[in-house]
């Protein structure tokens, strides 16, 4: 079964206050970090013939793409 | 300024409630997918002394080595 890596970023500009928190912190700890975005990524199992609708898949349920980025990888690119 | 970018996953076997989450919403809007598996990723800015101390920060700070997995990738892999 091969799998896809789908990596959803919030655009450049929306407001990430998970990545706020997390650049606060790691500074806190002593870490000088000078910037922090966090995304999520959703690792798929999905069978061949499906494999060309990720696209809509991320656009439909996966994202928002109001705010939302994303990219797909492909199998041989996910570790 | 180099960006690096930190993929934590839940390691295989860890409940996974999102992952869960997303394949039922996935196959009750008619995509077949086989599993699906959540995790975080985060885009740090780090000075290039700090570069070798990102390990660090995930096992202190970014994951929870107990059930977390955790992969960097260099700044020429990072899109």
């Amino acid at each position: 079964m091969p799998t896809v890596r789908v990596t959803v970023m919030l655009k450049p500009g929306v407001l990430d206050a998970p990545g706020q928190a997390i650049l606060a912190g790691l500074r806190a700890l002593g870490y000088p970090v000078e910037g922090a975005r966090v995304g999520k990524v959703v690792e798929l199992a999905v069978p061949e013939a499906l494999r060309a609708r990720v696209d809509e898949m991320c656009e439909r349920f996966l994202a928002n793409p109001l705010i939302e980025t994303w990219t797909v990888e492909e199998p041989e690119a996910v570790r």
